[in-house]
């Protein structure tokens, strides 16, 4: 099947292309850029330069006739201006921004931009792969959720799900490696102001706030505002996220896991650890994996919960792989048996 | 003045060198290291190959005779065994160790070791510079304070001495550079297992936890139990901390940052960063500074408070000469005005 | 068809059995660790902790029952203690150790250890896929080249045998992520230790001279002394290396470009750069690429030329994977297509 | 002594103020940015909160009344055309573009720019404080080093004035971390590009070719044309540059170490490591010492000679101080006695 990807310079693009590479169902169809159309995909990543392709200008009608299914990995305010006009056409569409993940009023609040048709956004699905699996395989339209949301809601779900944490203040401590932060041309991406630092921005006012509450309430089954403090560290790839909440009675450190373990059985790509065992970013490096792990602190009655993952990986391409995969019906983990790159 | 440096071969003593060199009323008058003793500084610090000095022998009435204040940048366990002969014989002491910070039957637990006299560890003042200055001048043994209670404690206080914050689940998220981790050899302490990798350790069992419980309690008023996540970030040098806690009522951001800058006026070391801009690690790199900044998010009524430290200056050899300035009667800021090396 | 792993603990492996795992040809027969057997694969490597395999003790009768084929990527020394009593059961093997790269004479002087047996080190083919292809799909023990001789010999060998370069003083100066160095613990390996850091080592003693030399004079056409110097640069992966020679006559960056892709025509994982595009570490990191570039500085006469490999996989698990698929007579890039990992 | 600095919101400002900032004899005077004009020093340096300066418009007449000295810290070009004004006034400057320390014809060539008038460029002294100090003592206007020439020059001067090494093919192989490259917004600065990974540029066409070989002429007495390949190692300070030349007859690597140990005698910022021991970049970091090393490869009959020091401050703020110093008649190490940062 032959997919094209819409918005092919960034990071993101990059990784989709490393997976779709070698997917065992997937070609490529095309790539498009409108800022480098008529370059070579090399031009925008020299690592490429063995792949003999053209980036192309935006054109549905002909996108349409050459792939079957595409992923939008463009900045915020693109797909949702483009992506129905290619839906339209019948491809299957996922999209890795935000545009369709959130309800208009609040995206129009934390992203600042018109927010996407109302038609569209009520038609796609939320692509958390290991929550929303059955609306996936019926999806045409899939926003792929952000890197922090997937790593913050596979440890939170669980346990606003089956009630182990008890609504309160819950805090959310995110920390990225760089590339999240895109390719973008800013004073403080430079090497030098990133590289032996470390460092919070967004603090309360994050874009990916707003997701973590909205599917916390609609999948978690609980609407809980939630404190949420995003943080740089410097390393190319990588989250780590903490999750704390009071424990509701009768939760312990065994039975927390015990649940985990039931949660994700099945799941190949969430990893609980060992008893304690922490994630490690590193671990899953260059992977789809979501690495877990949660403790109640005896001494303060807190539940402390865990997740890593590689945010261009499961944080972006690979989800979105995941999901394409469950669209199509393949197995879902078609293309994505890459075992994280060590050291 | 004359002063020695006990245990000469760690991070921590090479931080001490660097400040006693250019200190303007102090020469280095012995380096002690049992496991070096006989071989000349620069076979440890090849980078002081300019100065040079021998590595001696552990000799209380030796030391006595050629200091009048002593460091001990010593692993827990060696300045208890030791440090009672020095202080005995007049030497005034800063101890870097955690040996004097705690009550005994806590250092048993956390640490696993004997711990100091009860005597000597009655009379040792905890060095929070900031906050137990009064007491620090009439000091003759200091109990340094770790890396992480410093940032963490100089956040924290005012906001438990004013009831900025309410009791409740205090949350303590520190993520630190690995000179914390010391020289030791260990496995997961080489380049390629920490670089591009982050990673959490002692979850809910850092022998840092206590310190602060403590210290929350004697001088902010409030024993209060914590949840504190330390974390390894790729980096060499630096310590950022997050505090949360429910807002009292009547507390907004302007009231908070209002009474942070009441509370640390005078006090050179601390900067209460511009509103809206946030402590990065590197700002303070190579300085004995914390910087600091808080907000209560409106939205869900929690106080989100950051300090940031370089952990070998104000987490550890900056804050010791800083306790020494304090007792010798000296500005404060003798041989600290190190600005911070950026980038 | 089934495979082994002896040495089953150091990065190398880690890289074979990330290979292996997708390969479409193989199977991972046994993973044989003195040190750790009985322990399982994650207890080395957590990152692998989805794979449910545990590590055996070496018994050649046991391997040989179910491996076709072995990889060894222990150590220096061990090798040469056991291959040949695998190679002599029928297994086809390939040593990543420098044991079976040189004369034994030359061995000792350079790794100051017992050489291999005579018979065994005769039949051993130096596995420089692109170089020795006929002889590596005749073999049935292959010495597979050290990191630093495979990017050095790809970009040097062409000079030589062309007669570009003249004989002469010539200098390679070559740079190391610091994957290269191993697992061991060695104080100078430390995280803190090697970054921000730049550093040479074996300055003109490195046990990779004489195996460039050897195989500059048996492969390149002229036995040539070389000043080799090897440096360690913070990151994980990556070697970049320098050839300086002096410029035959005639020969001009449009020849020695023109000669290169000639030499390398075919040959998928050489990649020459676009004119004045230089090789970058970071371009052909997680892949089996060989970036290179070379021009004649017209000021001085002298050829610069360079080369690029990861090397832990063009520099060690991927060459041994390509030198076992030349062996099989299987596609030589199969198991192999991954494509760089960016950024 | 007032002093200015001009330029001032680039990584060698920073350094400037760093070293001023606690420099005995000195106080700054203004600091001009006509970018920044009219902000806080702080909006450009947030690490510098503390200090309460502002930038300033370029105004030769009130920086003359208000500074007799100046250093220039602006990119190329700048310095050519305001420097003569503010000389003309009497003010002592030393600048650290590369505006003065070419020929009119060569600056043209390499930087593509217009060239300082030629009277200044003549009045101008080249300022390698170690072997133009008499000349510096009697300057107004100093062509402070480039930080590449500064590390060549000072291990290739001893070779040449010697005799030690042949003419011939000299090739010199650079490594910088990536605050040389300034802090101007390029695609290729940004931290993910630049993060493990390690790649060359311009090769041999950086500007800093003319420059070295114009002082191993006029000072080392051997006009020589040099191969220079600069690379850039991901890490934000530090050079380690490997020259590499054919050894005169009798030249012996004790031989050189004993001259080496001569030239540098009465040098305190020359630091000659011990034998075997090679210069690491981090021990030299944050200070204004050059480490050295060299050996005769008895193997190739080359000598492999090594120099390390910290592009910010020996490549750059460091050396223009220590020339300051010498301008003024002050102990050279004035405001210099940084030891060096570790790690």
């Amino acid at each position: 099947m032959k997919v094209a990807v819409i918005g092919s310079t960034g990071y993101g693009s990059a990784e989709l292309i490393r997976i779709l590479e070698q997917h065992p169902h997937v070609e490529i169809g095309a790539l498009i850029s409108s800022s480098r159309a008529g370059e070579e995909l090399s031009a925008a990543f020299p690592h490429l330069s063995h792949l003999a392709i053209d980036l192309e200008e935006w054109d549905a009608g002909r996108i349409a006739e050459r792939a079957e299914a595409a992923f939008f990995a463009a900045p915020a305010g693109v797909s949702s201006r483009f992506l129905p006009e290619l839906a339209e056409q019948g491809v299957s569409v996922v999209d890795l921004a935000g545009d369709f993940r959130l309800r208009a009023g609040e995206y129009k609040e934390w992203y600042g931009k018109e927010p996407a048709p109302e038609k569209w956004c009520n038609q796609a699905v939320y692509g958390l792969s290991e929550w929303m699996g059955d609306q996936i395989r019926q999806a045409r339209v899939i926003a792929n959720p952000g890197c922090y949301p997937t790593a913050a809601l596979l440890i939170l779900l669980p346990l606003l799900r089956t009630g182990a944490a008890v609504q309160g203040p819950l805090v959310i401590d995110a920390k990225s490696g760089m590339s999240g932060a895109g390719r973008a041309l800013k004073p403080g991406s430079l090497f030098c102001e990133v590289n032996e630092n470390l460092f919070p921005y967004k603090v309360g006012s994050h874009q990916h706030t707003p997701e973590i509450e909205r599917y916390a309430g609609e999948i978690g089954g609980q609407p809980i505002p939630i404190t949420f403090t995003p943080q740089i560290v410097p390393m190319n790839r990588g989250i780590l996220t903490f999750v704390y909440a009071p424990a509701a009675s009768g939760w312990t450190t065994k039975k927390l896991r015990e649940m985990l373990a039931d949660t994700y059985a099945g799941h190949p790509f969430v990893r609980l650890r060992s008893e304690g065992e922490w994630p490690r970013t590193k671990q899953v490096q260059g992977s789809n994996f979501c690495d877990i792990q949660a403790q109640v602190d005896s001494r303060t009655g807190m539940i402390v919960a865990a997740a890593a993952i590689d945010n261009l990986m499961k944080g972006a391409a690979g989800q979105a792989v995941q999901n394409l995969n469950l669209m199509m019906g393949w197995p879902e983990t078609a293309g994505l048996q890459l075992h994280p790159v060590y050291p």
